[in-house]
Protein backbone atom coordinates (compact mmCIF):
# COMPACT_ATOMS: atom_id res chain seq x y z
CA UNK A 1 0.00 0.00 0.00
CA UNK A 2 1.51 3.58 -1.10
CA UNK A 3 0.16 5.81 1.70
CA UNK A 4 -0.69 9.62 0.70
CA UNK A 5 2.46 10.86 2.55
CA UNK A 6 4.60 8.83 -0.18
CA UNK A 7 3.08 10.21 -3.05
CA UNK A 8 3.25 13.96 -2.37
CA UNK A 9 6.65 13.55 -1.36
CA UNK A 10 8.47 14.12 -4.27
CA UNK A 11 12.01 14.79 -2.57
CA UNK A 12 15.06 12.95 -1.31
CA UNK A 13 16.70 13.67 1.44
CA UNK A 14 20.65 12.26 1.85
CA UNK A 15 21.77 12.68 5.63
CA UNK A 16 25.09 13.67 6.74
CA UNK A 17 25.46 12.21 10.10
CA UNK A 18 23.89 9.01 11.83
CA UNK A 19 24.04 9.98 15.11
CA UNK A 20 21.54 11.13 17.37
CA UNK A 21 19.95 13.71 15.29
CA UNK A 22 20.22 12.38 12.43
CA UNK A 23 18.91 9.21 12.80
CA UNK A 24 15.07 10.61 14.51
CA UNK A 25 15.02 12.76 11.40
CA UNK A 26 15.90 10.35 8.80
CA UNK A 27 13.41 8.06 10.69
CA UNK A 28 10.56 10.63 10.84
CA UNK A 29 11.23 11.21 7.34
CA UNK A 30 11.13 8.14 5.81
CA UNK A 31 8.24 7.56 8.14
CA UNK A 32 6.08 10.55 6.46
CA UNK A 33 7.05 8.81 2.82
CA UNK A 34 10.31 10.62 2.13
CA UNK A 35 12.95 8.56 -0.27
CA UNK A 36 16.40 8.74 1.89
CA UNK A 37 18.74 8.92 -0.80
CA UNK A 38 21.94 7.68 1.15
CA UNK A 39 23.75 7.90 4.93
CA UNK A 40 27.26 9.21 5.01
CA UNK A 41 29.21 8.16 8.50
CA UNK A 42 32.73 8.16 9.08
CA UNK A 43 31.58 5.06 11.51
CA UNK A 44 30.49 2.14 9.22
CA UNK A 45 28.37 0.77 12.20
CA UNK A 46 25.91 3.96 12.68
CA UNK A 47 26.03 4.58 8.72
CA UNK A 48 25.26 0.79 8.57
CA UNK A 49 22.60 0.94 11.25
CA UNK A 50 20.62 4.23 10.09
CA UNK A 51 20.69 2.85 6.03
CA UNK A 52 18.75 -0.72 7.28
CA UNK A 53 16.13 1.03 9.02
CA UNK A 54 15.77 3.79 6.49
CA UNK A 55 16.08 1.07 3.62
CA UNK A 56 19.10 3.50 1.79
CA UNK A 57 22.83 2.94 1.17
CA UNK A 58 25.57 4.43 3.11
CA UNK A 59 29.41 5.64 2.30
CA UNK A 60 32.06 6.07 4.91
CA UNK A 61 33.74 8.06 2.21
CA UNK A 62 32.59 11.81 1.99
CA UNK A 63 33.73 11.65 -1.86
CA UNK A 64 31.59 9.06 -2.60
CA UNK A 65 28.50 10.90 -1.22
CA UNK A 66 25.82 10.89 -4.06
CA UNK A 67 25.04 14.07 -5.85
CA UNK A 68 21.40 13.72 -6.94
CA UNK A 69 19.89 13.98 -4.16
CA UNK A 70 17.60 17.07 -3.72
CA UNK A 71 17.90 17.77 -0.14
CA UNK A 72 21.69 17.31 2.06
CA UNK A 73 20.40 17.06 5.69
CA UNK A 74 24.00 17.85 7.64
CA UNK A 75 23.93 16.36 11.61
CA UNK A 76 27.44 16.51 12.88
CA UNK A 77 29.55 17.89 15.67
CA UNK A 78 29.76 21.40 15.60
CA UNK A 79 33.59 21.93 15.16
CA UNK A 80 33.15 18.74 12.15
CA UNK A 81 30.22 20.82 10.44
CA UNK A 82 32.77 23.61 10.33
CA UNK A 83 35.36 21.93 9.07
CA UNK A 84 33.68 19.70 6.35
CA UNK A 85 31.03 22.29 5.07
CA UNK A 86 33.69 22.70 1.67
CA UNK A 87 33.93 19.01 1.06
CA UNK A 88 30.12 18.38 1.66
CA UNK A 89 29.20 21.34 -0.87
CA UNK A 90 31.34 20.45 -3.38
CA UNK A 91 29.66 19.20 -6.53
CA UNK A 92 25.93 19.30 -5.15
CA UNK A 93 24.91 21.93 -8.35
CA UNK A 94 21.51 23.30 -6.49
CA UNK A 95 20.43 20.94 -4.28
CA UNK A 96 19.38 22.52 -0.88
CA UNK A 97 21.68 22.29 1.82
CA UNK A 98 21.00 22.07 5.42
CA UNK A 99 22.54 21.85 9.04
CA UNK A 100 20.58 21.36 12.01
CA UNK A 101 22.82 23.12 14.86
CA UNK A 102 21.50 25.87 17.15
CA UNK A 103 24.33 27.51 17.35
CA UNK A 104 25.78 27.74 13.95
CA UNK A 105 24.83 30.82 12.03
CA UNK A 106 23.59 30.07 8.71
CA UNK A 107 26.54 32.01 6.97
CA UNK A 108 28.72 29.28 6.98
CA UNK A 109 27.47 28.00 3.89
CA UNK A 110 27.78 31.18 1.81
CA UNK A 111 30.52 30.68 0.31
CA UNK A 112 30.05 26.92 -0.99
CA UNK A 113 26.65 26.73 -1.61
CA UNK A 114 23.40 27.79 -3.78
CA UNK A 115 20.89 26.99 -2.01
CA UNK A 116 21.05 26.38 2.09
CA UNK A 117 19.87 26.97 5.02
CA UNK A 118 19.05 25.55 8.53
CA UNK A 119 16.51 23.23 9.99
CA UNK A 120 16.79 23.12 13.96
CA UNK A 121 14.48 20.90 15.68
CA UNK A 122 14.35 21.89 19.51
CA UNK A 123 14.42 18.73 21.35
CA UNK A 124 16.65 16.25 22.83
CA UNK A 125 17.46 12.86 21.42
CA UNK A 126 19.11 9.96 22.83
CA UNK A 127 19.21 6.08 21.29
CA UNK A 128 17.03 5.22 24.24
CA UNK A 129 14.11 7.54 23.54
CA UNK A 130 11.77 8.00 20.32
CA UNK A 131 10.74 11.52 21.30
CA UNK A 132 7.45 12.79 19.81
CA UNK A 133 8.94 14.89 16.69
CA UNK A 134 4.99 15.85 15.78
CA UNK A 135 5.10 17.54 18.88
CA UNK A 136 8.84 18.77 18.12
CA UNK A 137 9.42 22.64 17.35
CA UNK A 138 11.13 22.82 14.30
CA UNK A 139 13.13 26.64 13.61
CA UNK A 140 13.90 26.68 9.75
CA UNK A 141 15.78 29.99 8.18
CA UNK A 142 16.56 29.96 4.89
CA UNK A 143 19.23 31.74 2.12
CA UNK A 144 15.97 32.68 -0.37
CA UNK A 145 12.46 32.50 -0.29
CA UNK A 146 12.80 29.56 -1.84
CA UNK A 147 14.78 28.16 0.70
CA UNK A 148 12.52 29.06 3.40
CA UNK A 149 9.33 27.83 1.30
CA UNK A 150 10.95 24.10 0.88
CA UNK A 151 12.30 24.12 4.80
CA UNK A 152 8.92 25.15 5.81
CA UNK A 153 7.38 22.33 3.68
CA UNK A 154 10.05 19.49 5.21
CA UNK A 155 9.02 20.47 8.72
CA UNK A 156 5.44 20.35 8.30
CA UNK A 157 5.68 17.22 7.32
CA UNK A 158 7.04 15.77 10.56
CA UNK A 159 5.46 18.11 13.15
CA UNK A 160 2.94 20.58 13.73
CA UNK A 161 5.14 23.40 15.19
CA UNK A 162 6.98 24.99 12.50
CA UNK A 163 8.82 28.45 12.90
CA UNK A 164 11.16 30.73 11.05
CA UNK A 165 14.04 32.08 13.62
CA UNK A 166 17.15 33.88 11.95
CA UNK A 167 21.00 32.62 13.45
CA UNK A 168 20.60 35.30 16.22
CA UNK A 169 17.56 33.74 17.28
CA UNK A 170 18.44 30.43 17.20
CA UNK A 171 21.57 31.00 19.19
CA UNK A 172 19.14 32.76 21.71
CA UNK A 173 16.58 29.80 21.51
CA UNK A 174 19.68 27.18 22.30
CA UNK A 175 20.94 29.63 25.28
CA UNK A 176 17.24 28.97 26.70
CA UNK A 177 17.20 25.45 26.49
CA UNK A 178 20.61 25.28 28.10
CA UNK A 179 19.01 27.52 31.33
CA UNK A 180 15.55 25.01 31.23
CA UNK A 181 16.65 22.15 30.73
CA UNK A 182 20.77 21.36 31.30
CA UNK A 183 20.58 23.83 34.43
CA UNK A 184 17.13 22.67 35.53
CA UNK A 185 19.09 19.30 35.14
CA UNK A 186 21.92 19.96 37.34
CA UNK A 187 19.91 21.45 40.12
CA UNK A 188 18.12 18.66 40.10
CA UNK A 189 21.52 16.93 40.09
CA UNK A 190 22.66 19.14 43.50
CA UNK A 191 19.09 17.96 44.86
CA UNK A 192 20.16 14.66 44.81
CA UNK A 193 23.71 15.25 46.22
CA UNK A 194 21.62 16.66 49.51
CA UNK A 195 19.31 14.08 49.75
CA UNK A 196 22.15 11.46 49.34
CA UNK A 197 24.04 13.02 52.37
CA UNK A 198 21.29 13.08 54.22
CA UNK A 199 20.19 9.33 53.55
CA UNK A 200 17.12 10.46 51.39
CA UNK A 201 15.70 8.78 48.21
CA UNK A 202 16.19 11.21 45.30
CA UNK A 203 12.77 9.69 43.79
CA UNK A 204 10.31 11.29 46.71
CA UNK A 205 11.39 14.78 44.94
CA UNK A 206 9.93 13.28 41.40
CA UNK A 207 6.30 13.77 42.34
CA UNK A 208 6.85 17.41 43.30
CA UNK A 209 9.60 18.36 39.82
CA UNK A 210 6.81 16.79 37.79
CA UNK A 211 3.76 18.92 39.13
CA UNK A 212 5.98 21.92 38.76
CA UNK A 213 6.76 21.17 35.24
CA UNK A 214 2.91 20.68 34.40
CA UNK A 215 2.35 23.91 36.08
CA UNK A 216 4.24 25.65 33.21
CA UNK A 217 1.94 24.31 30.47
CA UNK A 218 -1.10 26.31 32.30
CA UNK A 219 0.83 29.50 33.67
CA UNK A 220 3.89 31.55 32.72
CA UNK A 221 7.03 30.73 34.63
CA UNK A 222 6.98 33.74 36.35
CA UNK A 223 3.25 33.06 37.28
CA UNK A 224 4.17 29.70 38.74
CA UNK A 225 7.06 30.82 41.04
CA UNK A 226 6.82 30.16 44.75
CA UNK A 227 9.18 29.34 47.37
CA UNK A 228 11.01 31.20 50.29
CA UNK A 229 12.51 33.73 47.87
CA UNK A 230 9.35 34.43 45.95
CA UNK A 231 7.38 35.48 49.35
CA UNK A 232 10.47 37.15 51.21
CA UNK A 233 10.94 34.52 53.73
CA UNK A 234 14.09 35.84 54.98
CA UNK A 235 13.92 33.47 57.91
CA UNK A 236 13.73 30.25 55.58
CA UNK A 237 16.49 31.98 53.35
CA UNK A 238 19.07 32.76 56.32
CA UNK A 239 18.56 28.70 57.32
CA UNK A 240 18.97 27.53 54.08
CA UNK A 241 22.25 29.52 53.19
CA UNK A 242 23.44 28.22 56.35
CA UNK A 243 22.84 24.83 55.80
CA UNK A 244 24.88 25.32 52.70
CA UNK A 245 27.71 26.51 54.56
CA UNK A 246 29.85 23.13 54.07
CA UNK A 247 29.26 24.20 50.27
CA UNK A 248 30.53 27.60 49.10
CA UNK A 249 30.01 26.90 45.46
CA UNK A 250 26.02 25.90 46.26
CA UNK A 251 25.66 28.19 49.04
CA UNK A 252 26.57 31.10 46.02
CA UNK A 253 24.02 29.45 43.92
CA UNK A 254 21.05 29.39 46.44
CA UNK A 255 22.14 33.24 46.79
CA UNK A 256 22.57 34.15 43.27
CA UNK A 257 19.10 32.30 42.53
CA UNK A 258 17.53 34.22 45.31
CA UNK A 259 17.97 37.61 44.89
CA UNK A 260 17.55 36.83 40.89
CA UNK A 261 13.97 35.46 42.02
CA UNK A 262 13.67 38.43 44.71
CA UNK A 263 14.17 41.09 41.75
CA UNK A 264 11.99 39.33 39.15
CA UNK A 265 9.18 39.40 42.07
CA UNK A 266 9.39 43.11 42.54
CA UNK A 267 9.49 44.22 38.61
CA UNK A 268 6.65 42.11 38.77
CA UNK A 269 4.77 43.67 41.25
CA UNK A 270 5.71 47.04 40.07
CA UNK A 271 4.36 46.71 36.45
CA UNK A 272 1.01 45.39 38.19
CA UNK B 1 -22.95 1.96 51.86
CA UNK B 2 -20.08 2.29 54.88
CA UNK B 3 -17.09 1.46 52.88
CA UNK B 4 -14.22 -0.61 54.28
CA UNK B 5 -12.18 2.41 54.91
CA UNK B 6 -14.94 3.67 57.14
CA UNK B 7 -14.90 0.63 59.03
CA UNK B 8 -11.32 0.21 59.69
CA UNK B 9 -10.59 4.46 60.56
CA UNK B 10 -11.84 4.92 63.85
CA UNK B 11 -10.05 8.02 64.31
CA UNK B 12 -11.25 11.53 64.31
CA UNK B 13 -9.17 14.48 63.10
CA UNK B 14 -9.64 17.77 63.28
CA UNK B 15 -8.28 20.37 61.10
CA UNK B 16 -6.12 23.75 62.29
CA UNK B 17 -6.14 25.43 59.01
CA UNK B 18 -7.81 25.53 55.95
CA UNK B 19 -5.18 27.04 53.57
CA UNK B 20 -3.97 24.53 50.44
CA UNK B 21 -2.37 22.03 52.63
CA UNK B 22 -5.33 21.41 54.83
CA UNK B 23 -7.87 21.79 52.18
CA UNK B 24 -6.43 18.63 50.19
CA UNK B 25 -5.22 16.81 53.40
CA UNK B 26 -8.68 17.26 54.67
CA UNK B 27 -10.72 16.17 51.49
CA UNK B 28 -8.06 12.82 51.30
CA UNK B 29 -9.05 11.80 55.24
CA UNK B 30 -12.62 12.07 54.54
CA UNK B 31 -12.24 10.09 51.47
CA UNK B 32 -10.18 7.55 53.31
CA UNK B 33 -13.19 7.17 55.26
CA UNK B 34 -11.81 9.36 58.84
CA UNK B 35 -14.35 11.26 60.35
CA UNK B 36 -13.51 15.00 60.50
CA UNK B 37 -13.98 16.29 63.79
CA UNK B 38 -14.19 19.86 62.53
CA UNK B 39 -12.21 22.65 61.08
CA UNK B 40 -11.04 25.89 62.56
CA UNK B 41 -9.90 28.83 60.47
CA UNK B 42 -9.43 32.69 61.33
CA UNK B 43 -11.08 32.99 57.85
CA UNK B 44 -14.65 32.07 57.85
CA UNK B 45 -14.96 31.60 54.10
CA UNK B 46 -11.99 29.62 54.10
CA UNK B 47 -13.34 27.43 57.14
CA UNK B 48 -16.86 27.17 55.74
CA UNK B 49 -15.95 26.00 52.15
CA UNK B 50 -13.76 23.13 53.60
CA UNK B 51 -16.21 22.04 56.67
CA UNK B 52 -18.95 21.73 53.89
CA UNK B 53 -16.54 19.79 51.37
CA UNK B 54 -15.77 17.21 54.11
CA UNK B 55 -19.27 17.03 56.71
CA UNK B 56 -18.32 18.91 59.20
CA UNK B 57 -18.23 21.98 61.32
CA UNK B 58 -15.82 24.68 61.55
CA UNK B 59 -15.29 27.58 63.68
CA UNK B 60 -13.44 30.91 63.37
CA UNK B 61 -12.26 31.51 67.36
CA UNK B 62 -9.27 29.12 68.35
CA UNK B 63 -10.50 28.75 72.02
CA UNK B 64 -13.96 26.96 70.43
CA UNK B 65 -11.98 24.53 68.91
CA UNK B 66 -13.63 20.92 70.05
CA UNK B 67 -10.72 18.99 72.61
CA UNK B 68 -12.57 15.55 71.96
CA UNK B 69 -10.67 14.55 68.50
CA UNK B 70 -8.27 12.03 68.61
CA UNK B 71 -5.41 13.90 65.82
CA UNK B 72 -4.57 17.29 65.88
CA UNK B 73 -2.99 18.48 62.10
CA UNK B 74 -1.88 22.16 61.98
CA UNK B 75 -1.50 23.45 58.57
CA UNK B 76 -0.74 27.40 59.01
CA UNK B 77 1.53 29.67 58.17
CA UNK B 78 5.30 29.25 59.40
CA UNK B 79 5.12 32.53 62.16
CA UNK B 80 1.41 31.80 62.27
CA UNK B 81 2.00 27.97 63.77
CA UNK B 82 4.76 28.92 65.88
CA UNK B 83 3.05 31.70 67.79
CA UNK B 84 -0.18 29.82 68.40
CA UNK B 85 1.10 26.49 69.27
CA UNK B 86 0.48 27.07 73.34
CA UNK B 87 -2.72 27.77 72.51
CA UNK B 88 -3.79 24.78 69.81
CA UNK B 89 -2.19 22.21 72.22
CA UNK B 90 -4.02 23.75 75.44
CA UNK B 91 -6.81 21.15 76.87
CA UNK B 92 -6.31 18.31 73.99
CA UNK B 93 -5.21 16.18 76.62
CA UNK B 94 -3.87 12.93 74.78
CA UNK B 95 -4.82 13.86 71.15
CA UNK B 96 -1.62 13.72 68.42
CA UNK B 97 -1.06 16.77 67.48
CA UNK B 98 1.18 17.19 64.38
CA UNK B 99 2.32 19.71 62.06
CA UNK B 100 2.92 19.78 58.56
CA UNK B 101 5.80 22.20 57.79
CA UNK B 102 8.61 21.66 56.42
CA UNK B 103 11.25 23.90 57.97
CA UNK B 104 9.86 23.39 61.59
CA UNK B 105 11.21 20.89 63.77
CA UNK B 106 9.19 18.72 65.64
CA UNK B 107 10.03 20.17 69.46
CA UNK B 108 8.15 23.34 68.74
CA UNK B 109 5.30 20.88 70.41
CA UNK B 110 7.63 19.56 73.34
CA UNK B 111 6.61 22.01 75.87
CA UNK B 112 3.00 22.17 75.05
CA UNK B 113 1.75 18.37 74.76
CA UNK B 114 2.14 15.12 75.04
CA UNK B 115 1.35 13.01 72.36
CA UNK B 116 3.31 15.13 69.08
CA UNK B 117 4.78 14.88 65.53
CA UNK B 118 4.89 16.09 62.21
CA UNK B 119 3.03 15.10 58.72
CA UNK B 120 4.76 16.64 55.96
CA UNK B 121 3.51 15.87 52.21
CA UNK B 122 6.50 16.64 49.78
CA UNK B 123 4.19 17.95 46.78
CA UNK B 124 3.27 21.47 45.70
CA UNK B 125 -0.50 22.13 46.84
CA UNK B 126 -2.61 25.00 44.98
CA UNK B 127 -6.26 25.64 44.46
CA UNK B 128 -6.58 24.97 40.90
CA UNK B 129 -4.89 21.44 41.03
CA UNK B 130 -5.89 18.16 41.92
CA UNK B 131 -2.22 16.77 43.02
CA UNK B 132 -2.21 12.60 43.00
CA UNK B 133 -1.89 11.95 47.34
CA UNK B 134 -1.48 8.43 46.75
CA UNK B 135 1.89 9.10 44.75
CA UNK B 136 2.73 12.25 47.17
CA UNK B 137 5.48 11.49 49.50
CA UNK B 138 4.80 11.36 53.13
CA UNK B 139 7.67 12.23 55.61
CA UNK B 140 6.34 11.01 59.20
CA UNK B 141 8.22 12.66 62.74
CA UNK B 142 6.89 11.12 65.99
CA UNK B 143 8.26 12.14 69.36
CA UNK B 144 7.55 8.40 70.73
CA UNK B 145 7.54 4.75 68.76
CA UNK B 146 3.68 5.07 69.26
CA UNK B 147 3.26 8.28 67.61
CA UNK B 148 5.38 6.94 64.66
CA UNK B 149 3.12 3.91 64.33
CA UNK B 150 0.05 6.52 64.23
CA UNK B 151 1.41 8.88 61.82
CA UNK B 152 2.60 6.38 59.88
CA UNK B 153 -0.66 4.19 59.70
CA UNK B 154 -2.23 7.90 58.72
CA UNK B 155 -0.23 8.44 56.17
CA UNK B 156 -0.39 5.16 54.38
CA UNK B 157 -4.06 5.75 54.38
CA UNK B 158 -3.31 8.21 52.15
CA UNK B 159 -0.19 7.58 50.60
CA UNK B 160 1.79 4.73 48.69
CA UNK B 161 5.03 6.40 49.64
CA UNK B 162 5.24 6.78 53.66
CA UNK B 163 8.86 7.73 54.87
CA UNK B 164 10.32 8.73 58.53
CA UNK B 165 12.52 11.62 58.26
CA UNK B 166 13.72 13.70 61.46
CA UNK B 167 13.32 17.64 61.68
CA UNK B 168 17.26 17.57 60.10
CA UNK B 169 16.06 15.55 57.02
CA UNK B 170 12.69 17.57 56.58
CA UNK B 171 15.20 20.76 56.47
CA UNK B 172 17.14 18.79 54.00
CA UNK B 173 14.00 17.75 51.97
CA UNK B 174 12.71 21.33 51.96
CA UNK B 175 16.22 22.60 50.97
CA UNK B 176 16.36 20.42 48.37
CA UNK B 177 12.95 20.98 46.77
CA UNK B 178 14.16 24.49 46.71
CA UNK B 179 17.07 23.39 44.41
CA UNK B 180 14.79 21.21 42.42
CA UNK B 181 11.51 23.33 41.89
CA UNK B 182 11.45 26.69 43.13
CA UNK B 183 14.76 27.35 41.34
CA UNK B 184 14.09 25.23 38.59
CA UNK B 185 10.87 27.36 37.94
CA UNK B 186 13.04 30.45 37.82
CA UNK B 187 15.58 29.25 35.12
CA UNK B 188 12.34 28.56 33.35
CA UNK B 189 11.49 32.24 34.30
CA UNK B 190 14.46 33.49 32.53
CA UNK B 191 14.77 31.18 29.72
CA UNK B 192 11.56 32.66 29.30
CA UNK B 193 12.82 36.63 29.65
CA UNK B 194 15.17 35.39 27.00
CA UNK B 195 12.85 34.19 24.30
CA UNK B 196 10.70 37.30 24.89
CA UNK B 197 13.30 39.94 24.29
CA UNK B 198 14.32 37.86 20.90
CA UNK B 199 10.47 37.36 19.77
CA UNK B 200 10.72 33.56 20.24
CA UNK B 201 7.43 31.88 22.07
CA UNK B 202 8.14 30.31 25.77
CA UNK B 203 5.86 27.26 24.32
CA UNK B 204 8.35 26.13 22.42
CA UNK B 205 10.66 24.92 25.04
CA UNK B 206 7.89 22.89 26.55
CA UNK B 207 8.68 19.55 24.68
CA UNK B 208 12.10 19.69 25.93
CA UNK B 209 11.84 20.50 29.12
CA UNK B 210 8.71 17.67 29.38
CA UNK B 211 11.50 14.98 28.01
CA UNK B 212 14.04 16.53 30.24
CA UNK B 213 11.82 15.92 33.35
CA UNK B 214 11.14 12.41 32.02
CA UNK B 215 14.44 11.34 31.62
CA UNK B 216 15.77 11.79 35.16
CA UNK B 217 12.78 9.15 36.05
CA UNK B 218 15.05 6.49 34.20
CA UNK B 219 18.02 7.88 35.03
CA UNK B 220 19.99 9.84 37.89
CA UNK B 221 20.26 13.20 36.98
CA UNK B 222 23.99 13.26 36.96
CA UNK B 223 23.87 10.82 34.54
CA UNK B 224 21.31 12.33 32.34
CA UNK B 225 23.28 15.95 32.56
CA UNK B 226 24.30 17.27 28.82
CA UNK B 227 24.79 20.44 27.17
CA UNK B 228 28.22 22.57 26.79
CA UNK B 229 29.34 22.26 30.36
CA UNK B 230 28.88 18.64 30.46
CA UNK B 231 30.91 18.33 27.38
CA UNK B 232 33.45 20.92 28.17
CA UNK B 233 32.46 23.07 24.89
CA UNK B 234 34.01 26.13 25.96
CA UNK B 235 33.76 27.79 22.97
CA UNK B 236 30.03 27.76 22.95
CA UNK B 237 30.21 28.41 26.45
CA UNK B 238 31.57 31.54 25.59
CA UNK B 239 29.29 32.57 23.10
CA UNK B 240 26.41 32.66 25.34
CA UNK B 241 28.68 34.45 28.42
CA UNK B 242 28.98 37.40 25.76
CA UNK B 243 25.30 36.90 24.47
CA UNK B 244 24.64 37.85 28.05
CA UNK B 245 27.10 40.55 28.58
CA UNK B 246 23.67 43.42 28.97
CA UNK B 247 22.73 41.27 31.98
CA UNK B 248 25.85 41.09 34.65
CA UNK B 249 23.40 39.11 36.85
CA UNK B 250 22.12 36.31 34.45
CA UNK B 251 25.81 35.81 33.34
CA UNK B 252 26.65 35.47 36.85
CA UNK B 253 24.61 32.32 37.05
CA UNK B 254 25.27 31.18 33.52
CA UNK B 255 29.08 31.29 34.97
CA UNK B 256 28.15 29.52 38.06
CA UNK B 257 26.14 26.41 37.19
CA UNK B 258 28.65 25.65 34.47
CA UNK B 259 31.63 25.30 36.81
CA UNK B 260 29.58 23.51 39.19
CA UNK B 261 28.42 21.03 36.17
CA UNK B 262 32.08 21.11 34.94
CA UNK B 263 33.24 19.97 38.58
CA UNK B 264 30.49 17.33 39.28
CA UNK B 265 31.78 15.86 35.44
CA UNK B 266 35.64 15.83 36.66
CA UNK B 267 34.47 14.16 40.41
CA UNK B 268 31.95 11.47 38.27
CA UNK B 269 34.97 11.13 35.57
CA UNK B 270 37.58 10.39 38.53
CA UNK B 271 35.01 7.95 40.01
CA UNK B 272 34.72 5.54 36.98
Amino acid sequence: MISSAEQTSPHSIYFIGAGNVATHLAKAFHRAGFRIAGIYSRTEASAHALACQVETDYTTALDEVKTDADIYVVSLADDALIHLIPQIAAGKGNALLVHTAGSIPMNVWQEHAVHYGVLYPLQTFSKQTEPDIRQTPFFVEGCSPDAVRLLKELASALSDAVYEADSTQRRMLHLAAVFACNFTNHLYALAEELLRQNCLPFDALLPLIDQTTQKIHRLSPAEAQTGPAARGDKQVMQTHEALLAGNPRMQALYRLISESITEHNTQNLCIK
